[in-house]
């Protein structure tokens, strides 16, 4: 049968990083338990998170609210409910100056950066525009997206190095320039998956640029401020009508729930709503539901900060020492620091193997991560930096992290003596 | 700020009839207690179903399966477990010789639709290929899909008229032709809007020009059979290698858990599931969860025949039956054969107003239905008959349904003497 696809089927739905990666983390996740998985972006069981969600759901199954959560379509925006309560919170908990109309529920970030990519990279009756990167690595998901080729451009970044192994990205300033093709700029925050995070200046520096030139800059905070509040440094989360921040439950701990909230201008969220109606009918009710009432004082702000955010920071700062112990002396290596999210980005610099040959040979050893080409996407050329990194998760169980970074620092040796 | 959007981004965000229809009966149900829902498509509460998910979701936040389903990422294609129940549910109640391959998961069955129609309806190296309709009216949702203009080309009926004011539509397959810009055959059974249901013989034909042509045939199931067996004639379903299903269990009561399953050859499922990583990461666990132990056995079918059927095939007649007797001797009318689905498809032969002005006067008297326009799309000139036809849906409560059909009689009969 013929089954030759359209150009954008083919561009969709050819092998992609982001497809390996969810491929490898849910097979393994489902077939292999000897696997140890510092590889995807799932969160961690926290079991005081999972105690608070497995009452929600309890409670929603004796009070009528589990039955209309399941049996009904909501609009295509979300439920208009949860949009008051969600501009509510916003307003109260970072003084933003939100309404309803400018909250727009999606089904989850990566949905909601595909609308916003195919809205705003691509061809259009005035020629074709892209989003800029200001900074990679950055999130291995937006690779793919957008529906024409090339629908990104990259600046490679300024690398500080510190003592005790330590360095971090910042943004080349100095070449950063918005030419009329750029549609929007976009940056995660804390990044996926270096774990930095934009400063107060820089961001500053943006919104201006961003402003000055009529575009909108994107902004994802899926493990950072208000919530989950995976972020470990003095970081205020702040809002403007050239805005638009991306929010998400699934590091609160309910990926499966596929819930996540954009916050930008009108003109933004209704396009999303409509867009949404198009290709999704609805967003799933269960995640909404499940959070409302967490919604409605500061419980998910101190669930936040006083749960999730000490356990990953705990998480990090363990899995650094740990990484260092091991390597230190082994290789000439540096770690990103460790401002946010749940990775820690591990730059080798004199692998004499691709990071993708040292995924393949940690995968063997059941060990698995990110080599780090992937999140370099959308540079004018290749760059060496880009096969010398891997991304290594350390939200699962100390057992599973310290080992993986015992193996990763052990073959790390191993082909750096044999290079 | 400049929001100009691409072109395939104004497509998709505008104004559209799903998205009309969605934000109505969202925001009537969330909004308007006093509206009588009889636009969408959303399922009726059925207490002994409401009853089975909420013990299966207290089993699941009792034994550790919530946990699981909330907190992790699946593969993009679905749990490998439930594709494989899924697998062996076919083969048993079906016959279907399909393994896990041939399933794949979506995050409802209108993403899987816009993953199909952007996979195979657009431009391509070789040219631009369409969708064909072999019948229309057809679901409203399908229509603004695809990402290029005129995704679709539509083939008007034939009209077989019965006695006591009743109708059906017919295939003209003696006007189908398959040209070789025609990509795939799609379409529902039984149709949404018109409760329409594809005999044996039409279906077969529909087969043998598909196999013929190399291309697939795509039959969205998402009323009928296997489940949830919204179907009220005798139907077998069917599959092979060059049919594309789409089973869906909204209509089981699940619609806010966004699951689908798309059941095809190998190259379609994996297409769809390396779609599904880049525009959505992972779907939804919870529908998967809930439903999977009810295909174990046959408890699925058994919930279809002597539950989910009675309950609509009751209401259709008495839905039915109360219409006729509004409507007779007050307009030239007919009903469509009720065959399956949750919908009567009304036409009005000498409507002297648009369906789409007494779509809005019955609305400003608190009955919501969908104008039949809508439902019309891809013919290539514009024909009277949809200007002439309303669908109204019968899932919701008989005190609303038959005030509702009071109403569109009333407002029927003083339109046509004024007329």
């Amino acid at each position: 049968m013929n089954a030759t696809f359209t150009s954008a089927g083919q561009k969709l739905s050819g092998p992609s990083g982001i497809q390996e990666l969810m491929e490898d983390l849910g097979q393994a996740l489902s077939g292999d338990p000897a696997m140890r998985m510092l590889g995807g972006g799932n969160p961690a069981a926290v079991p005081a998170v999972q105690a608070i969600w497995r009452e929600r759901i309890s409670e929603m199954a004796a009070n009528g609210e589990l039955d209309r959560a399941l049996g009904n379509y909501d609009p295509p925006g979300g439920n208009p409910r949860f949009r008051e309560l969600f501009a509510d919170f916003l307003r109260r908990e970072c003084g933003w100056k939100v309404t309803a109309k400018n909250v727009v529920v999606m089904p989850g970030g990566q949905t909601a950066f595909f609308y916003l990519f195919t809205l705003l990279a691509g061809r259009r009756k005035t020629g074709a525009k892209k989003i800029l990167l200001p900074i990679v690595p950055e999130y291995i998901g937006y690779a793919n997206q957008g529906l024409d080729e090339d629908a990104f451009i990259a600046m490679k970044p300024l690398i500080d190095e510190m003592e005790g192994n330590v360095f971090k990205y910042r943004i080349d300033f100095d070449r950063l320039k918005i030419t009329p093709d750029i549609a929007a700029i976009c940056l995660s925050c804390p990044t996926n998956p270096s774990g930095n995070v934009v400063d107060a200046t820089d961001l500053q520096r943006l919104r201006s640029l961003a402003e000055e030139h009529g575009i909108p800059l994107m902004l994802d905070q899926a493990y950072g401020r208000p919530f989950p509040g995976a972020i470990y440094v003095d970081w205020s989360p702040v809002w403007d009508e050239h805005m638009i921040i991306s929010l998400s439950l699934s590091k609160l701990g309910l990926p499966g729930t596929r819930t996540s909230v954009i916050v930008a201008d009108e003109k933004y969220t209704l396009a999303l709503a409509n867009m949404n109606a198009v290709v999704a009918l609805a967003n799933g009710n269960l995640g909404q539901q499940i959070v409302s009432p967490l919604l409605k004082g500061d419980s998910l702000i101190q669930l936040s900060n006083t749960v999730i955010r000490p356990f990953y920071e705990a998480k990090s700062l363990s899995a650094s020492a740990h990484l260092h112990d091991c390597l230190r002396g082994r290789a000439d290596y540096a770690l990103h620091a460790s401002e946010g999210a749940f990775f820690l980005s591990l730059w080798v610099k004199n692998l004499p193997i691709p990071a993708s040959e040292l995924y393949q040979r940690l995968k063997k050893r059941k060990v698995l991560v990110v080599p780090g080409h992937y999140f370099f996407f959308g540079l004018e050329e290749d760059w060496i930096h880009r096969h010398q990194c891997i991304r290594i998760t350390y939200s699962q169980s100390d057992q599973a992290v310290n080992e993986g970074l015992e193996i990763i620092a052990d073959e790390i040796a191993q082909v750096t003596a044999k290079g």
